[in-house]
């Protein structure tokens, strides 16, 4: 659930002005992405959402993520468009936070992914790859392998107290990734959005719309966007890896972008380091969070899970690939 | 903050199945109202609000408010209005809760209503009082002056821990609202909203567009209602009284249905009852909240300064009345 910056009719009132959309007739906070407030924006010309961007979010990258949402939106991939106000800045402040107002996207996000959307989205993400090619800003990204040993660094009583004995496995995962080449460098790189979960996804139907929150997005390599995915879309509910659905996630993705050898064969690495980086951040937010927060952290186990089905994987076929 | 239950896709697509409104295409949790979950839905024939009732919801009542609703809006007065299924029920159930579709309202709350906003925030009241005369259906008010000595019983301890000798004027108020005729049997009676705070209150500017959240609404004195929004609307943040507002919302109020000498002559003790009822009920909330809840109770001292001021109020003159 989502904090709340409270904005007042007042302040919303002078923030608009200085747009040509007209005057405010609706304006709802609505529990949409974790980290930053979000509003529902009517106004006399259009809907949009208002986002005020909160503490998590640096400010130095948020010109970053608005210059990439209006390349990939002039490129053809349906995202949400930041809106310029009257001086050609989309990037403004509103009760001391950035913040920025965006189109507003049709769709609603699957509770459980269908194999028929399953396809969609990888084709969705193919499409996003290919409409950030020409993108020319770069951003690190700030939760790669590099990080993962600093991430890690500390936890490992957090981990076994989950479930006794799964540090020992973290740090053959780590020990395993780092005797692999340096995967992020040498496979085909570009913009990846590196957070497109259900809930960022939107569809009618089985008909993929568009994505959301790209306040993840940053330059690294192409096929780990699509092994977050696998992780994010090829599991149930209950842990259990669906095989028809991963399958037709990569084969979505390759209708569009065929993968290259080297990123097929890296993919089962690939798939273990996303869930890898999932991990570890579930669990710094689980033991980190206090019991009384108003966003409840989620369960690193789910992901825990995941890599023990990763370790076993030995191609990508495995994962439905060819 | 609202607290919500979560709808799958597919949950509503199979609940919007039994309505005429087509298929969704948006579909957003929304921070309105604290007692229910509230979704902004989208379909392909129009926008609409979805009110999920939680457990504070009596579901004996809901009928009540859902035929007043329809009865005021079918009289000319601006409210969400329920949306019937194709068997003509409105009432119906999603995720095991009584659920209901209600028509989408333009408008925004004011945080800091102005003197203009309360002249038409008092029209707004009376329309209502006026669209509901010929509602046949009655609602006692659960927390009426009948109620209000058993919500105090046991409850001093918690107020002198907030104020100092706080109890013993809550005591006086007591004995003196008992002292008091039954006004809410002898004064004019009828529908009343019974809440109509700032936040259920929707503007176009300064012009009142309707009233929402209508879970407390009951059959009590008209004037009760009245006095319920001087204390709502024409206190200032830092809990002056404001007597520019108070008065445009009595004029505005009479200017559509004048007040007779004996609601004139009890306004005093009614907004006195009517600032204890929330002072109470805000004190239960303070004190039986756990410091983890999600939704944060508002601050029963805001109503120990208004009751402060009605004790020295001696006629509705004090009010702006005439």
């Amino acid at each position: 659930m989502a904090v709340y910056t409270n904005v007042s009719d007042d302040a919303l009132a002078a923030f608009l002005a200085e747009y040509d959309l007209g005057e405010a007739v609706a304006f709802k906070g609505i529990a949409e992405g974790v980290e930053n407030s979000n509003y529902y924006l009517e106004t006399t010309k259009g809907r949009f959402i208002l986002t005020l961007f909160e503490k998590r979010a640096d400010p130095a990258d948020l010109p970053y993520f608005i210059a990439l949402k209006q390349h990939l939106a002039a490129n053809g991939f349906s995202c949400p468009l930041p809106v310029a106000a009257s001086d050609g800045q989309a990037l403004r402040k509103l009760v001391e936070r950035p913040a920025v107002i965006i189109t507003f996207l049709q769709g609603l996000s699957p509770r459980v992914p269908n194999a028929a959307q399953c396809r969609q989205l990888g084709m969705g993400l193919a499409q996003l790859h290919k409409a950030a090619t020409d993108f020319e800003q770069t951003r690190r990204n700030d939760l790669g392998p590099a990080s993962w040993p600093s991430l890690w660094n500390g936890r490992s009583a957090n981990a076994d107290a989950l479930q006794p004995g799964l540090a020992d496995k973290i740090d053959q995962d780590l020990a395993q990734i780092r005797t692999t080449a340096s995967l992020s460098d040498t496979l085909p790189r570009g913009t990846i959005h590196a957070d497109l979960f259900p809930d960022n996804a939107f569809f009618l139907g089985d008909r993929f719309t568009g994505a959301i929150d790209f306040y993840f997005a940053c330059t690294d390599a192409l096929a780990y966007d699509l092994a977050i995915c696998v992780n994010a879309w090829a599991f149930e509910p209950d842990g259990a890896f669906n095989f028809s659905k991963a399958r037709n996630l990569i084969a979505g993705y390759e209708s569009v972008r065929p993968l290259q050898d080297d990123e097929k064969a890296a993919f089962p690495t690939l798939c273990l380091g996303a869930a890898l980086r999932f991990f570890l951040t579930r669990l710094i937010d689980w033991t980190d969070t206090p019991a009384d927060a108003l966003v409840k952290p989620k369960d690193p186990l789910e992901y825990a899970a995941r890599l023990r089905f990763h370790r076993t994987a030995k191609s990508i076929a495995d994962y439905g690939g060819e």
